[in-house]
């Protein structure tokens, strides 16, 4: 769920981007020519980014009319439509690839997100997504992890704090920096502490800190760390999640899995945009410009 | 090649994308904590976007000095130092993010084209990219296509002329498409055809269009094409084509092949930051704002 | 024929240039005058820019209707009227001037296009227009053009190669520059190549260039070029093609004739607004503000 | 005089439009080639405009240095260089056609002006712009008036109050729209008529306006109001202020003569920029990125 | 009065700082509540800024339909409802706190001028406001203080000359000063001189200046100039101007008070936003982004 | 603490609102004219700004160089110099007024948390502030509140949550409200409830809440209520805070105090700038521009 005005800005660089200065292929179209699109998907997944996609297609040219049979968050099967476009054909031409590019990408993300979650179906765990994501790009790609069923992490270096090895090794270790932040922040802010091992983390949980990661540690020390933090803070795994570990390291008990490649390694999820049913309409009072 | 100004909104998007309001963490260190940074990589691959890197540290604070070990298009090695950093170390830490971001991201892609043009080495073929591109990031994507060997197609719907099935359609083949495009754009603009059989491919041929695309066709149909184009328009193959089928296809004698995952399906390429060589300087007279 | 979203940044600039921290003017005007305006020609032209005036006006009050009685590419005669407005009269009074210096700079191309077209008609030769543009106005500028009868050239460095003297002198020559940028860009992209001789026409020819431009030639040195290149490129003539030589160097053969001249020395076509019909509504609901 | 802030936005653009996603035609020069360049005029005229020829190259590439042989207001001769460049020659190509729009189109208002001025000379009247600008451009036409030697009348909507002949029709005549107006603005403001008669003239000497605009008056009636005004207000001649009828306008005893066309009908002073001194340069450290 | 282009780069600003990646505390709420809110004031005070809240709820959700019940410029009671609000109510919280911030900043600043400028009524003083505004809201706050009565003072360096003791120090006095800008600025333009004494004032009232800033005079000095300039210029009191001061100031005579607290020193009028008469409606069809 | 680009555009807008098409008053200053300025106190208080400060000026001319002799934080004393510029005495009078709002509104706003903070001195509590901030300023003002002594409340709708009445009603009630959250947002994320009861109070301890906010309890109530909670949760006190107050409520043992007049009725603590020292030098290579 967002508002239209927070992607304005992003869509408006995306149809510059490719149309520039004019398309030229569309020049050939009769410009009374208008009639319906089918939007449809070739892959099977989970939909994200079609609000996207309607909002490009409205700047492109506002007679579109945009008709949804899918929303956010829907698995769609291959051959399936989610939207039906109705409007001036080469109006649609020129915003079918922007919209497109949208699509696939925040599907191919939902998609992916969607996949790790039923690896770990029946476990109190949530999938998260971390900060390795695209530039220009985090809050939708975030939305897309939310949209196929994970859970967000920190937005950025503002809203949460995360004391990595390099900080701790800055201010000499997890109690003496701890003890810092604490008299930096305010009371809505969260601390965790990357830890690396066991003593680490009982350093860590002395300190009281709300959230420990457990970054690259093997399932063995995942379960003692678990073990031993016994639900006095939130304990995330982080590191090397490939698809195949992530029900492995789920059962180690630990609240969260978060995985980088969820938002900086997208296959996209192909779908397709089919003109039909042309009909030559009488000129539009709004394309007058020549 | 680029010139600074080109990407420095993004850049600038993207540090407020992830330090927004401003780092927490870094807070605990002191503010005349300067040093050595390294940047390296934890895969092999082929570097693109160190100059954006350089940026984005420099944008963060002037004060860091990035000394170039790499250039873009070099082949890395696991462990490679691509640059080094000296600066007061938590503006390293608000970038490190950011700058890893666009460099994961620029140089998976010119790994992926690399490894894309070894599959055709010695045959007189072009690995090209499409549309299929990042909204915000196309300039950028096409950059780390030909760091990677790659070449690049039309950059969007302003720079050349290519007729789909859905304009062909529309005017009622290609004979009459191509005819009204050339009344329309100016002498400086080539005009490619997409072609899905041999008797598009002869009509294209007739009509003398300078590029005709090979839409999803099989090796065989593909081979025909090529032998009767005859070298009277420049032949590009797309549709499907993942890296095992490449050499195949190449060897039809196609001049291009135009690959839309190079971009919009690409995996990170992975690179670290390690801080080390911390010395407490004196309080450096440009970080005057508490 | 563009989009709205393509000037939208141009037409808010123009609107705060002029407007800036409120028209102080019209304060003297009550809020529920509304009424008609006329927008006529002062002189007989080539109207372009029709869409614009439109998106003015509603970007200054989206109550004010407009109403077309041409469009672009109409040659309009002395006081023909152009379009109607009607709306606030404290509104429409508040767009005009900027509509009418968008309207007026876009029909003075067009008209002057028109023209450098009609002195050479009947021959098979193309007057094109140049990068000497304003700053911020290429795309409209050559939209204009386009409007007047002319074809564009390419937009920028960006869309097609020309290397000129200087490019020549710096790698040694026609030949070695024609190699190199064919290993550097990509296959939807035409090289021109400007020439001074004869001697270089023929280099040009036998390197197989798409156009060869012949930079200030006298007539019997480009009939001498057209004859030689023999349809083996496309021709342009370039340097000093004032309105009174078109016809002599179009007799030459020259497939183009550009003119930097339409683009950076415009003369405005002359429009004007009338306000009539005043009527005094009740006080509409969107004026709330004071 | 301007800061170098108040224009980066507009120079920016300039460059997007025309380097765009790359300039194809200086990847044939090696990066290593630096040298000397010389901005020249090809035509007689006043300079204008070359901190913005400056900012364009800094923004290109801050290696380029820019010295200055001339300022802006000199009156340069044919072949008089105003400017040498020293830097990368692909950066200064990359910048040489921007800059010259800026100068060329600056230069041409600035001597355009200066004709006026001088058919002025030695009477007491100021030759002054209008706002018939350049949408975008109204701060830069109208320094470039003042650098001709004429001044500036009012810079929009907001920063002076001119009742023309739609005002006064709205609210009933010259008394009733000065009364109104006067209470609506602060003390800081100055009010201006336009009239097309002695009898309005009469009227706004007996409202007290500041100045009064005779609007297509003939040269008695001008005259006449001259005497009738008497210095009791600013007097301007407004329309049709042809360059042949400047001297005549200015013996009637005008205060000022107003003239849109030195902004909307400009034509650009010719300058060219030749490479010369090529030297190869061990490659420079900035320029990295392939 | 103003254009809803004017302020839309600040609203979408306010908006996204509010906003920011998405509020997080609606997304409890259902997606298709929808109902009734009313904006009205915990203070008496004049209300300022209507229309700018309604732009901010339009701007959030296009579906939030705004009932007007007072308009800027009326005085509301306590509890006095200025807007009806009907619409999602997860769309209007998020639109609340952006709106009244901007509500309460205007109504405080047109409620104190309100309250100054009743101190000197029946007095024929002007109350004005300065410079001293908050950065990014001249516009804005000036606006404001012509709602609560006041007037403006110039907006900026760029619509006024007003010499200044710095000023004048460096040209050597205020003869001196005068004379230099009258022969650099044009017709349009008014001359204030900030004087310190009596004797500066008999110095600027020779020189014929527009206007003549009393700098933090006494009473009895401000008499004594006011008598000696004897409506031979505009007369500004300035520095100092407590509400507890400006009966007596103007019953000195001055014709103006400018006062820089009613800008840089504002306190909040109160307002608050109460939801009620909710009702669960069928999903809009609009909100379908998850 | 914060970097350059953070603030650059809020900046340049300053600038722009103020400078415009270029200061007129500055046009009779030499601009060899350079010289020494100081900025300095006129009322004792926190200092808040100087690197906004050195920016401004930096960014109206690059020449100006800025000694500082304080730092944010600091207490100044009446006639306490904070910084010392060196440079073109026009561009120090360009950028004055600029410089001085963004310092003046800073300054106010760390000197009134200071006083706030000293009211409660000995107690354990933080003064925090809220979202009642001006709209486009909300970074900077919860700088300044860091600056005196005051920690930031969350920074807007997307880092925290904060469940309010209207929220609570909406969904029925504490309990609900709570659980339907937690199930959408991430674990970094803190929640907050606000309370106008004990019961309420009572309903929020029992979900487990982060932080509890007691909305405008009396002392009674608010004592009862930190006795209840006994630390099971973070406890803020909020609504009308007056300074007098702080110190009965603060005594009741809750942790926090939030004050939103800290940002939403700022009186500007004052400084001015006085030039000094002048001293013509040599005409500058930067001011070519006329």
């Amino acid at each position: 769920m967002y508002a239209t005005f927070q992607f304005q800005e992003l869509i408006d660089q995306a149809l510059k981007e490719d149309i520039g200065t004019g398309d030229l292929s569309t020049r050939i179209l009769p410009e009374d020519l208008t009639g319906l699109a089918k939007l449809y998907a070739k892959q099977e997944g989970v939909v994200a980014g079609l609000l996207l996609v309607e909002q490009v297609f409205q700047r492109v040219d506002p007679r579109i009319e945009v008709h949804w049979l899918a929303k956010d968050g829907d698995i769609v099967k291959v051959g399936g439509v989610v939207l039906e476009l109705v409007g001036p054909f080469s109006s649609i031409l020129q915003g079918e690839r922007t919209a497109l590019n949208f699509l696939q990408h925040l599907s191919g993300i939902a998609t992916a997100t969607k996949r790790a979650v039923d690896q770990v179906a029946g476990l109190s765990v949530n999938i998260v997504d971390t900060r390795k994501t695209l530039p220009g790009w985090r809050a939708l790609q975030k939305y897309a992890v939310r949209v196929g069923g994970g859970q967000n992490h920190r937005f950025g270096l503002y809203d949460a704090v995360m004391l990595k090895d390099n900080h701790l090794a800055a201010v000499g270790g997890i109690t003496e920096a701890v003890e810092r932040i604490r008299a930096q922040v305010g009371h809505m802010i969260k601390i965790e502490v990357e830890c690396e091992s066991i003593d680490q983390v009982k350093e860590a949980v002395t300190c009281g800190v709300d959230v420990i990661m457990l970054d690259n540690m093997g399932i063995n020390e995942m379960r003692e760390a678990v073990q031993y933090i016994d639900h006095r803070a939130i304990v995330e795994a982080s590191g090397g999640m490939k698809e195949e570990r992530l029900r492995e390291v789920a059962e180690t008990g630990v609240d969260l899995i978060s995985i980088g490649a969820l938002t900086n390694s997208v296959t996209a999820l192909d779908f397709s945009l089919d003109l039909g049913d042309i009909k030559a309409s009488t000129r539009a009072s709004w394309e007058r410009g020549t």
